[in-house]
């Protein structure tokens, strides 16, 4: 069981108050911290590209199955290079996939949709605004333009000295102060916060597990006025940013909830953060350009997608 | 039918060879034209942006069937809001949906595998390496840290001062030198070339038609050699870059075959390019930086995607 | 638009009572008109079986888009015979298949929560039974032990002389017992009876035609007191039961929403029925076995299904 | 282990020459070993019904993902009861399901073309006639017209005093012959022979297991002339019909590959044959009316079915 400091459960909930941004960007916005993202600030990340070399943050779409991944990709294909068994007067190969892109097997954007609390998404809109026909609010095509921003990546156990946390392993304030002071960053209004836990470094060394049964290292619910205060504009992690379990039991995963509908702070889950963080440890650089193009699913409540970040 | 200049199709089954670009960059490439793309090149081209604007260069993905589309996106609802059905202790809504990305409906990136010439594809591996389970060469996960370079749109019809381009109506390299001194721009190597035929504009005025049977507006084979000496890395299109029908019965889709087949050229089909335009044209500047991230599909032929240019 | 005899809209609305079937096998039933097929009824049906020949009631399952198919069965392979490519040490095929069963072009039977009159399925089950994860009550699997009955098909077209109904032509009652007088047959307690226009005989004589738009032969309102009193266990057509359009502006699909919701009538739509017509009028022998074996779907609101006559 | 007896695996290669039907009903045949069901025998088993009560040998179709259900079916909704979203004038509920009928978790019917020997399917024709588009001989569809015939259940665990069979139990000619003389019922010509191995009473028992690595209870390969010689025309089990593991290398799965590829004898899989069981017992009765009608997917190589034992 995580530690819960002095954090009650009640607090938590006040959190919903405390931290929200309801109507901070008007009572019909779709973008939530996401305005944070000036165009100022996207001109300036842009700045921060040098080299021109790029790193994707995308772990490949996963067709096993697994207890992280009940509902698998499915990869199929349409026409194969049989050429005889051609149906066209192009010889040429498709395919075709089906994803159920929630879970904890696929890199994806959360829609502001995608959580509720009493009832209600970010900015106030019900939930029975997501029906069997998708979301009327909170949709993921809201977001059409694509994220384009200021990525500043914290490599929590790197700053502890370690391979990666162990699950159930939980992530304070002071570790991302800590993070921030080791590596020479500040994370800062309009940034895409990302928060390494090293979880695909120890699937890869030790295989994996079953994140919901055996737990996830993640933020601790102590981190959320933090993340309000630094006014982060979005957030991704190599799990689900929530640490499972999270010591709570009605605000089960209070990282997803109070940042999604209080907040209306976009998530990102299950980067993969391996590559960005040895690109950034290499330049000694933890800031650059971040691109992320969520497929334009009308009414959808996620996306696939590749986050690239270029250095 | 389209002009057909003096080109016979013997000629472009010559281009095969004369435009070649196979072993170029090693007999292992997977990239492609892609090489042209210089870290230089992409940081120069992250020093376009300057206002910090981005346009989609995407349709919406496509649920309803037409004859462009006869395998719409099926998007369907796992969960919803309706909070009395949840089925995990935090509320949420999930998706599903299933997409076949080839076709004429879909924003797609074209995977170097997806065509093939004499039982070939680019750099000459086989077409049977592609088989029930993918592509063992020319996937589309070959290109996992996405497309970020410089893009130019040349915009035809507004060269030409027209709203759209009529369907059979072909695209010449005079066109595009045309649309180049209009615009004030110049294709250069490694840069994503962009061709506006106008063809959005058309459905939304007139209503959609049939591309296949009434024909789509698109480069004529006769500018295979101009695209190969411009070295361009990548082309996209508001169709499917193709003139159809184009008037040659063997090489029934000239630019396809040629441009991805024997160049290494990715392809991006059915872009919608009417917000860049007027982007490009309110600013009169028609080179910008473009971000494209396939998703990780592994030996998938094609991806969805959601191209962003940045102003 | 179909002749509207004396029936007005109110009177159909007043069917809802008159016609209705609600608790007449308890509160709780799920089976509908089905218990009319009592034991006794099934096994004087096997008596039927002479000869031992069986006839198909069902189309292909269609791939392809149409009006009437908007959202095509999926069709793919996930091992074929290259056997290079086995993944497992069984030289083997295998395929996968995704499917809307309901719609215009897929054989399918109908539970009975697939229709609805003022919020309300069957037995007054409310319609928010069937929420995002399927029906909790009137589901497909709850006839799980099939259907097994007399079945007599009723042949319109034949009877009057003609090869098949033209779209919006109306069946009443007069038509249905001319049929049953020509034929030598009468529509019991029990039965399942099948309703021929010929649709697919003039399908494959003059072409498809869109029949939301174009309309379909069916039986006009007027048959529903008929159907009631003959007291048939369930319905079959080679459209959908139902004249299009119906003449009915709120009550637009008058026989689902009387037979499915009042009487408790399942519906097998989209029969192909000429074989099985072929076979009767050889035979002149118009009542036969029936056999429908849905797939058991849990929470189901339909099922493709392969109706098999046994003569 | 299973037991070898002196069956090498030489052996059981010379089956696919010694028990051979290849040929034995033209060289075009694609029904096989269901030409042993004649008309009349056809319609001696429907006069088998004495009762009217029909028994289901499905299992649900299984959505949950298991270590036997690796490819989980997808059941979703379209249109649910709430009725403010309907699309449609008809308030109406709608689903999708995408399945892959193969595998251990599904009720299905094995086509012709399943498996493959040496490179050759039943009757000779070519593995490579199952291509990506589907099947070119030994399809789903050639058996359209269902399977209508005697079925005859050997309860294996029941003749032996047990409620089941363990993992890896094998059944040899005498278990079948002694379930015959314990049941008072021979397996005939033409008959469907359905054998219980109790794994559903188990699994309802004692939980699932992993049956590709634990072992699944079936038929041992000296079963195989048994079979040939009583001439039966298709053959279900509650598991594969093979016992795993088989014992061999090479002819991994004996069962599997002689029926099919050499016999001709379709294979229905997975089974629930517990109520049928029961049924069965009750009455002293072991063969019965039973009725099999695989969905028409043309080129399919398999169809999910609901097979109806009706006594």
């Amino acid at each position: 069981m995580a530690e819960r400091l002095d954090l009650t459960e009640a607090q938590i909930k006040d959190f919903f108050t405390s931290l929200s941004n309801w109507g901070k960007w008007g009572a019909k916005d779709q973008l939530g911290a996401l305005n944070y993202v000036t165009p100022e600030k996207r001109a300036r990340a842009a700045g921060l590209v040098r080299e021109g070399k790029t790193v994707s943050l995308s772990l490949p779409l996963a067709t096993t199955p697994s207890p992280d991944n009940p509902t698998p990709v499915v990869h199929l294909m349409m026409q194969t290079g049989d050429l005889e068994e051609a149906q066209f007067p192009l010889p040429y190969s498709a395919d075709y996939f089906a994803i159920a892109p929630h879970g904890l097997a696929t890199t994806h954007l959360d829609a502001l949709c995608h959580v509720f609390y009493q009832g209600k998404m970010y900015n106030g809109y019900p939930a029975a605004d997501v029906t069997v026909h998708g979301a009327k609010n909170g949709a993921i095509d809201a977001i059409k333009e694509g994220i384009v921003a200021r990525g500043v990546l914290l490599d929590i156990p790197r700053a502890k000295g370690k391979s990666w946390l162990e699950p159930k392993e939980a992530i304070f304030p002071k570790d991302l102060e800590a993070a921030e002071r080791a590596q020479g960053v500040q994370v800062e209004e309009g940034d895409i916060l990302l928060v390494r836990t090293g979880r695909h470094a120890r699937i890869r060394a030790l295989g994996a597990w079953d994140s919901f049964r055996e737990g996830l290292a993640g933020l601790h619910a102590s981190c959320l006025p933090w993340l309000y205060e630094r006014r982060i504009a979005a957030m991704g992690a190599d799990g689900a940013s929530d640490l499972f379990p999270s010591g709570y039991e009605e605000v089960v995963a209070p990282i997803h909830l109070v940042t999604i509908v209080a907040m209306g702070v976009h998530l990102i889950d299950n980067c993969d953060l391996e590559a960005v963080s040895e690109a950034c440890a290499e330049r000694s650089r933890w800031a650059f350009l971040l691109m992320i193009a969520p497929l334009v699913l009308h009414r959808g409540t996620a996306s696939p997608v590749n986050p690239l970040a270029v250095f």
